[in-house]
């Protein structure tokens, strides 16, 4: 006989808010969140999950909703699920838990999604120092399609994941993350760059009891307290997975995640229909609710079996990840390149991040060859289905990066010709553009001055 | 009639040395490298290239010829070549020069390459603070196929492409480039390290007459004299492309170069029979003598019809390209994942060169799982058809990077599997092993505690 | 604001017959079967549909539901769906009907599907002269795989399609089908074979009141009779699409369908979870309930823009489609070929037909070294997403076609290896077998002499 | 030490005739034509092979030679090797013969190629009844791309094979080659017609010392005499491989042979820049002079390991073959149907060739909307990477067969499009067009009426 269709374990209401679900959710990562849910090794499961906001973002004509976003509530997580063998025995330290994504896509009747750049002042992006304002696109899903009516003339296949899929910290991962991250946020003098480059601000979101949510345990309560003063933030990816965001992780993928605490207690949340590498935009995939079709396989001493630590202790592990057989296919793309020189023309040592920040800019100003204003190629880029490599990490002092676009995506071809760019489409504004808000800050925009 | 056979700009004869050959080639970048030949819009001709180093290294049974490898002969380029349209008339700076490249391979009857590490003291690599010896593995070609007597159980289609094509600088680009890398080599304050995570020395490298091959400019002349002190190293990739080592830039790409002096001065070399993204181990792709055919258009005006300078001059720009349709096809990836935390288990910031690091690292320990030892699959992950992607580059702190490796190229199944690793295969060393040297520095090598 | 979800204009009730369906149902082509909903250009819809027997095969450990089905039934027919433009205006005869299948799937609540193989005396199949019996194959599906516990040891990503999918017949066009199909069930003068190769019965399905379903018409009324007399069966594709069986029809893919009444009246049904190429066992793709996500635009008078008539009439036409972007990706394909030479050796006139069946014959023979049955490989072989080619069709007297199977479908090398086969996995039948029933008739099995 | 570049067994010299070469070249299969080298397991060797014709069809401006084309001089076939293991032992019949294509291309000062369409007397092709012309299109090669001045706006990337690979028959093969063929040929009474269907002649081309050539056997010798009247002509695809036009056995791709006699004599040639499935203009691939590289191994016993004969004796086997790993890569398709059909309306049963004669038609009639003749059209989809597919093979009456074309070879969009065809381009005819002789034959034309 058939199996059961995949039983919810966590079903989701998308008109309440995060605390009011039927299942409680979290928003941070501590051992002792209770787990809500039982899975079986084998068993086909569906996690429902609200967009990483918990629905503080609108379809709606306007980005306010984005300049004032609080970020201590993100990101809304599904779970923990504790998982347990075909014996009834939970997952134990040291394993290795296969999660298989079976299938995966946004609720039905809530089949849209946004894309956004937050304001300079509150939270930034890649590159919040060209530009500080907030925005945000709209996008509305047909099947495996996004459209944007803010983004007018491309579409293109999803390629549909979870922005974060993690297992619970021990206490000792917790203290490791909290040390290291509060000893980076101390190097922050004032200054509000990093090696002159990276603006984006804050160095790093310590713990914070406001906004904390910890599923069952309540509020206020001293255990609450307690927690909330310790458990991580969700924004970075770390040893237990978390926020990867790594665009590949779709349809028919596996995570190979290492286990910290008895039962693996999983979570997962912060759905994208779609992202580029590097969701350059910062909230810059485009951000939905959704569902989850998992299976779990636990590998009995994996993490030593298969993880080897890459620093003083063995919780320095990261997860392993195999890609699914159904990527969208391209078979054109158009690649942009930078280097480590930055917009000053000052050179960076095999600096990568300098790199793809100049490839990514590189992209954008061509892109506004076509029509585009600048802040819809900034956020198409960070949403479409674009490739970011390391291409050359060893060619001192030049790190090389590139940006590889699908040039299908687009309803005219943007590949460079010979002769002048015609009168005509391209010249063209593409209009309506994104949804933006002003800058009210005062820090100053990087110049580029061979940009015009 | 059909047209003769793709004409010969610049034959080869592997036998003889670089300052040997019927056609000049050069080591520099320089605007008054003299054109060896003209060839025409629309025209299919063919470049024969030696390898990077001229044939210093050879297919025997030591790594001694890597170790002791004086990098300021590097890389022997073909060219320069003076592009004209159909009417005569040489490109023009501010043109671009669209360049395809309809075919590409080793040289007939030299089918075999090497890839290798450097001593820590003369060149280094990505990981040479965990890998100071010279090591070298050799390849042998079976038409598309290689295969390592020094990487057993491995053999895999070549992604083969010139790691070095590029137009040669105006005097202005030259200067710029002089003079920020000379700034960036003079904040070496006695220090080993920048950021104190990559190890590679030396920041950059300087202009410098010592083994300078100017074309035919004869050495020691006043005016290869002049000349040699200015002229750009080969290293780096730069704004007119030059050593971008884009894997993806093999059999039916095209790439679209600034012009910067008249006539564009197209120079190619530092063939590649395949690379991994990153190269990680720096002379880390397979590296050969080889052939290019090319064909060229000049997009008139193209500069300003389509790249937009990233710097304070109209020359800070960087080529674009678009990918060929015949890359080898794998549907099988396993990805592994580095986040922005280093072997000290010290936190840095958005930076994706540590992330990336620590994934090649994972990925390293990995497969020393499966049989190999560190130095094979050092050596494997820097010229095999690997993925490097930044894949989060704004979850503050962590940049995430990810490097992808076909499975298929094993003869092994690598997945993560339930149940132990199996006595058998697994275990077996893959012997023989790369070629190594001993290192004789004493420059304190990366503590890794976690890994044993 | 977001558009509302796709509007289900057929809603689906798996416990209910398809008689009792909200919206009714049809199984014959008939112009004048009422349209069930009106759908506009541009809009998003849901479409539901019984699988194609409505329910008469069950998940269960018997076969004798395929044997005794009553192929009279068939297929039960979601639709007719009216399209409208944005003015109100239906499609008229002439047009072209874009369709985009923006998303597909199981119902939710009935993930499982099967595949048979009939009696030689009731419907036969591809080789039904080698393989009688009835047998049956049960499937089920983790979102996007599906795996039998009739077979062993196979999952493979689903490449749905709905194998049905058409517009309503002008009364001419069904006059000249029923004409030319009668003509050609006349030839059957008592053989059991046509062109002593093919052995599937009956040659062609002509009308027939028997189990006849026409929407909202009354049966037994008089409009029913008429219509029931000249309707035509679904089984066979024809010019107005029906039953192509293309597996390749999936998510994000187009399909132009010629209008020959006005409306559209677009139905479709059928729906597969996977099919290989020519569906060789007949019930041989994953059968099962589904839903599509549509979307349809009119090109007015598309037909004689785009559609070359190929017979007498201006209605001999044929659809054409494009194909999605997100269909499984495989790199290793193990292809088995076939000539026109049959069992007994004789030769046939580049008649492909005989070419592929000979192809099949090959691999199922091929597979049972590897541990499965005959009819596990029948089975397999045409329902998971191999690919079927007419390779050669001009070299005179052998057509040659292929048949090509993903290799990363199986748990174990499928390959040719030097050496013996192993003993070990691939002497080890693979247990379960499919369902069987007797084959009762007295019939000849084709003998292969050559096969032991 | 490198292993020597690949050893040449088999040179070239396009300037002289087929009896002229170096190595002597043979054109029909027999046991007894004496292998012209040995090779061995493991070795990479090179064989070269003119084209078909051995240089009888030209790079100029008519097609006459087409037209008067002797075809008993046909296929040109370089080989045969006598196969041997690495103890010197030669291949055993009943052993299986693994060849890879390491690689392969044309050959250097000979890159062009031509498809052809014979005159409907002397050769016909799939379509002769519709084009009883001869015609001729000439293909110039830039590295991996081809062009047509004949047929401009298309250039593609060639997926190049070998037409024909294949080991000797057996005497006992060889017999029942003839027979079988022979039988056919006398079934030919005088229609031009089988099924009324396919109007190809001969029906077979049977054994004739017409132009019969047998490597070192002196033309005329009484060995000859008796060798020249049973040796199997080389136009069908039978058991030993041979003419199969497999245009998937490209770049890394391996073909398992059966092997028939001592040391196997295998023997290659007709190489193909690209070809389309089918082959329909029968002179249809872009047929050139070439060049394999080959590595050999045996399977000992083999056949009997991994072939099931399918027919009367222990030799009606086929071979088997993976495909490489580096074909051309398309995105976007768009796939023409047609149904057992004929011209006159006619249904067939379950006739794939039929359909795909409908099928090509119906793309022809399409593209010839674009601008292109349908002559263009026809020996388009003949030579360029189309795909051709038998989709559907069991729903009586009617067979499905598909043909998909990429739209990336074409240099303007030729997908539907909703409003009218633009005037401009698509009205455009593409000229200059192929090359024409007239038809002085007197057999009917096969009339479309729909088809204006």
């Amino acid at each position: 006989m058939a199996p059961l269709t995949p039983r919810v374990v966590v079903p989701i209401d998308v008109k309440k808010r995060p605390w009011e679900q039927l299942v409680a959710l979290h928003n941070r990562w501590h051992p002792e969140i209770p787990p809500v849910a039982d899975v079986t090794e084998g068993e086909l499961f569906r996690v429902e999950m609200v967009d990483w906001t918990g629905g503080r973002v609108g379809d709606n004509n306007s980005a306010e909703d984005i300049k004032s976003l609080d970020l201590t509530i993100t990101h809304y997580l599904s779970g923990p699920l504790r998982v347990l063998d075909s014996d009834g025995k939970p997952a134990q330290p040291g394993d290795l838990l296969a999660v298989e994504i079976c299938n995966l896509g946004p609720l039905p009747g809530d089949e849209w999604g946004y894309t956004a750049t937050f304001d300079r002042e509150n939270g930034g992006g890649f590159l919040t120092d060209h530009f500080p304002s907030a925005t945000k696109a709209i996008w509305y899903f047909e099947g495996i399609y996004a459209y944007s009516p803010n983004i007018p003339g491309v579409r293109f296949p999803g390629l549909t994941h979870p922005g974060i899929i993690g297992t619970a910290p021990s206490h000792d991962l917790l203290n490791i993350w909290n040390e290291r991250e509060r000893k980076l946020a101390e190097t922050d003098t004032g200054s509000l760059k990093l090696c002159e480059v990276l603006h984006q601000r804050p160095l790093a979101s310590l713990p914070t009891p406001k906004n904390c949510l910890l599923g069952k345990i309540k509020e206020g309560s001293s255990e609450w307290q307690k927690m909330a003063n310790e458990a991580a933030r969700t924004i970075p990816g770390r040893e237990n997975g978390g926020n990867c965001d790594i665009k590949n992780l779709s349809r028919g993928s596996k995570v190979y995640l290492p286990v910290f605490v008895e039962g693996a207690n999983l979570s997962t949340g912060d759905m994208h229909f779609s992202q580029g590498d590097g969701e350059v935009s910062f909230c810059g995939a485009i951000e939905m609710s959704g569902f989850l079709e998992l299976k779990c396989e636990i590998i009995r001493e994996g993490m030593k079996e298969y993880l080897t630590p890459m620093g003083p202790t063995p919780l320095h592990v990261n997860p392993i990840f195999e890609i699914g057989p159904v990527e969208p296919r391209f078979s054109e793309w158009l690649v942009f390149e930078g280097i480590s020189v930055d917009e000053a023309g000052r050179q960076h040592y095999l600096d990568a991040t300098v790199a793809y920040k100049r490839a990514v800019l590189n992209a954008i100003d061509y892109l506004s060859r076509f029509g585009y204003s600048k802040e819809q190629a900034y956020i198409l880029l960070s949403c479409c289905p674009c490739e970011g490599r390391i291409s050359g990490i060893v060619d001192s002092p030049n790190a090389v990066a590139t940006l590889a676009i699908p040039t299908a995506i687009f309803d005219q071809d943007i590949r460079p010709r010979s002769g002048k760019v015609p009168k005509g489409p391209r010249l063209v504004q593409r209009l309506p553009d994104v949804l933006r808000c002003t800058y009210d800050g005062k820090l100053p925009v990087t110049k580029n001055p061979g940009g015009t």
